[in-house]
C-alpha cells in the first residue's frame, strides 16, 4: 500500500490516513497522496491479472492494503465505439465508456470496493452512506460481500428498482425527507454519534474517489494510452470526473500518456449548480435548493457540501473544458438514441453526457472531428425510461401467421 | 473463418453453412463443424485483445467471418469465488460465473452477438426471435446496433423490466398468448413466410450455440486451464450447458484441459422436462405441457422441440453429470442468500443453479469439497424478487438524529 496520506484540495493541511472525511478547517475534499517513487509502471496497466481481479490489477495506485480488498470483479469495463450514435448526433469520433456493465449495474462499484475494502482494513462493523440511489444500491452489494452491517440513507423519492437492490442484499434502508442533501448531512452526524464508518461517494470519503481514477487507466490504455480530446461526464458533485482527472495526470507524471483529456461535466438544467457557475465565470459553486430532474444520480442540491462543487469546477477549468446543462427533454431524447442506434440501455443519468456532447457541439466548443468519450454511468433497468403505456399498447396475437401478418412489422 | 458446416447431433446429416435451423429429417439440433486443423491454440485464451473485443477474442471458434462482427464487448465476465455463501450452504469450493455482468445483463448476449452477426454476414434485413425475456431483450439490443430491423415474439407474462428493455432498443414485441413454445412455433413459421432470420437461441439457430461455448474458455482459462468438477446451469432446452459442453470438449481436443467438468442442468420442479427424463433413467426428453414457475427464463414446455431435451440430456450422461429440479420456494431462498452474503444480485432463474447444488450434495452425488461453477445467468434487475411489499415497509424519517437513533439499526 502506497498511499501515505491526504491533502486539503482547497487550503493545504495535511492529514495522516484513517478515518478521515474532508478538510476540517474549510470543509473542502481531501486528496490521497502516494509515494509515487515507489509504484510499478505495470500497475497501470489493466490487462493483466485475472478478470475477477477487476479494477484491483492496479492496487498499488489505491489506498487499501491488499489483504483487505472487497472485490465483485468490478471495472474493466470496455470502451465501445459508437459510429451510428455518433452519425446521428454529428460526432465523427464518439466512444462510449460503457460503466452500466459493473456489478450492480452503475460506475459506483468502483469507489464503493475501495471504500468498503477500507472499512474493513479500518475494522468498522457498520458502513453508512448517502445517496441518490447508484451508490447505496453498491454499498449494499460490497457490504453484503464483506460480511459488514449496511445502513442506507435515501431521499424518498429514489426509484424503486434501486430500493429493491439494496433490499435485496440485506441493508437497513431508511427514506429521509427531502432532497439527498438531508440523507448526506444525516450520515455525517450518525457517523460521529453511532461510530459507523461513512462511505458517501461526493468527495466525503477521500478513499472512495481513488476508485474512480481506475477509469482513467482503462480509457488510457484501450485508446493506445493517449487521452481523447474529450471526456464527458454526468455530475453531481463530482467524484468521477476529479478521478478521471486525477488518474490522467498520475499517468502523465509516469510518462504514460503525453496530453491531458478536457473534462466535460454534464448536468441536467433543473440541477445545474456547477454548469451555473462555469457560465458566470465565477469560481465559486453555490448550492441549489430545489433540484428537479430526470436524471436522479445527479440531482444533488450540494446543500451543505457546495465545496464539493467548486473542486470539481477548477478542475474543469484547469483542463480547459467546459460544464454544460441540457434539459430533460434532451436527455430523455439522448438516452433513447443511445439504446436505438447502438443497443446501450441507459438511464437518463447516463445519458446526459451524449446529450452534453451534442449541446457543445452546437456552441461550436466541441469540433464534429473531436475525439468525446462519453461516461455511460449506469443501466436503464435501474431506471427505465420507457413508461407502462408503450407495454400496454404492445400487440397481444393468438399464435396465428395470419395475426402476424396483419401487424405489418416489416413496413 | 473456421467453420465448415453442420452436423445433426442424432442422426448426423450433415449440412452446409448459410440459412440453416435444425435437422430437416429428425427435428434434432444442428452442430457446427470447425476446421480445427488451422485454429491456434492462441484462439483460446481470453486475456489477449482489448476488452472491448469481449468474446470476440476467440473468433477463430466462432462461425461468422469477422468483418461481420456485430458486438457490444460481451463476454470476459468474472468468475468469483464465494466463500461466504459456499459456508451457507456447505460447499468449501464453490465460484460463480457471473453472466449478470453482460450489456444486457445475461448470458444471451454471447448467442445473441454471434447470430445476429450471422444475420448480417448472410444479408439478412428482419430478425426475428422467440423468447422467454432474456433472449429477446439481448437480441433487441445487437439489432439496433447492427441496424437491422427487429422482430420478437414473448409469452404474455413476461417480466415488465425485459419487456421495457427491448422497446427502449426500438424492436417491434409482439405477445403471443400462451407458454413460450407458441412464440417459438411462430417465429419459426414466420421465417419461411416472411423470409426473416430467425436468431431463436432454443438450439433453432445452430450458429448461437457458438457463442454460449465462449463461457467454458474463460472458466478454463480463470482456474489455470482445468476443469472444475462441476458445472451448475440453469437450463430450459439447453444451448447454454451444451455450448460449455463443445468448448470444454475442444479444449481437451487441443490439449489445453487434461479431464472435463460433470455438467449439471439445473430445472424448476414446476418444469422439469430435463430433470424427470433423468430422474426415471430414459433417454427421451418429452414435453411438459403446462410449466409453472418463478424462474421464468427456464419456464420453457418444449412443446414442438423437445428433440433440444433429448439432446441436453445425453450430454448430460456423457459427461457424467445430473439434471435436478428444486422447488419455487428453494429458489427464492437460494437467489436471495447470493445478494446477502456475497452482493451478487441475480434473478430466481440464476439463483436455480446454486439451489440444485444444494440439492445434489444434499443427495449425496455433489460432495462437500468438490469445486463446483454455478453460472448466474441473470441479473436481479431484470427480474426483482423482492416484492413492493417490502419497499413500502421502509422507515421514512425526517432528517433528525434523534428519528435515526429510534430505528435502532446496529442491533
Amino acid at each position: 500500500m502506497f498511499a501515505v496520506g491526504a491533502t486539503c484540495t482547497a487550503c493545504g493541511t495535511e492529514y495522516g490516513l484513517g478515518r478521515i472525511y474532508r478538510c476540517e478547517l474549510c470543509n473542502s475534499p481531501l486528496d490521497i497522496r502516494y509515494d509515487y517513487g515507489k509504484i510499478s509502471r505495470g500497475a497501470f496497466d489493466p490487462a493483466g491479472g485475472s478478470r475477477a481481479e477487476g479494477m484491483w490489477t492496479h492496487r498499488e495506485l489505491l489506498p487499501v492494503a491488499p489483504e483487505y480488498i472487497v472485490s465483485l470483479g468490478e471495472g474493466r469495463t470496455p470502451l465501445l465505439r459508437c459510429p451510428r450514435l455518433g452519425e446521428r448526433l454529428g460526432l465523427a469520433s464518439l466512444w462510449v465508456k460503457d460503466e452500466t456493465r459493473q456489478p450492480t449495474g452503475s460506475f459506483k462499484d468502483r469507489p464503493l470496493s475501495v471504500a468498503v475494502s477500507k472499512a474493513k482494513e479500518l475494522g468498522a462493523k457498520t458502513v453508512v452512506t448517502a445517496s441518490s440511489g447508484n451508490a447505496a444500491a453498491a454499498m449494499s452489494a460490497y457490504a453484503a460481500r464483506a460480511g459488514l452491517r449496511a445502513v442506507v440513507l435515501v431521499a424518498a423519492d429514489t426509484p424503486p428498482g434501486k430500493l429493491l437492490q439494496m433490499c435485496a442484499a440485506g441493508a437497513r434502508v431508511v427514506r429521509v425527507t427531502g432532497s439527498v442533501s438531508n440523507s448526506i448531512g444525516m450520515a455525517k452526524a450518525a457517523t460521529k454519534t453511532f461510530n459507523w464508518y461513512n462511505v458517501t461517494t461526493t468527495f466525503e470519503n477521500p478513499y472512495s474517489v481513488e476508485g474512480d481514477k481506475t477509469v482513467a487507466y482503462e480509457i488510457a490504455a484501450e485508446l493506445g494510452w493517449r487521452a481523447p480530446d474529450w471526456i464527458v461526464v454526468p455530475t453531481g458533485s463530482g467524484p468521477l470526473p476529479a478521478g478521471i482527472w486525477k488518474g490522467f495526470g498520475e499517468m502523465q507524471q509516469f510518462g504514460l500518456v503525453a496530453a491531458l483529456p478536457k473534462m466535460v461535466v454534464a448536468q441536467a438544467a433543473g440541477c445545474a449548480p456547477i454548469a451555473d457557475a462555469f457560465r458566470s465565470g465565477g469560481d465559486i459553486v453555490t448550492p441549489w435548493p430545489a433540484p428537479q430532474t430526470v436524471a436522479s444520480g445527479i440531482n444533488d442540491p450540494l446543500v451543505g457540501y457546495s465545496e464539493d462543487g467548486t473542486y470539481t469546477l477548477k478542475i474543469v477549468r484547469k483542463s480547459g473544458g467546459a460544464a454544460v446543462a441540457v434539459s430533460d427533454e434532451e436527455i430523455l431524447r439522448v438516452t433513447r438514441l443511445m439504446v436505438g442506434t447502438e443497443g446501450l440501455y441507459a438511464e437518463p443519468t447516463a445519458g446526459t453526457a451524449a446529450a452534453c456532447a451534442v449541446e457543445l457541439l452546437r456552441r461550436g466548443t466541441i469540433g464534429p472531428d473531436d475525439e468525446v468519450v462519453v461516461v455511460s454511468t449506469g443501466h436503464g433497468l435501474k431506471q427505465p425510461f420507457v413508461g407502462t403505456e408503450e407495454l400496454e399498447a404492445l400487440p397481444e396475437i393468438a399464435p396465428s401467421l395470419d395475426a402476424l401478418a396483419a401487424l405489418s412489422l416489416d413496413n
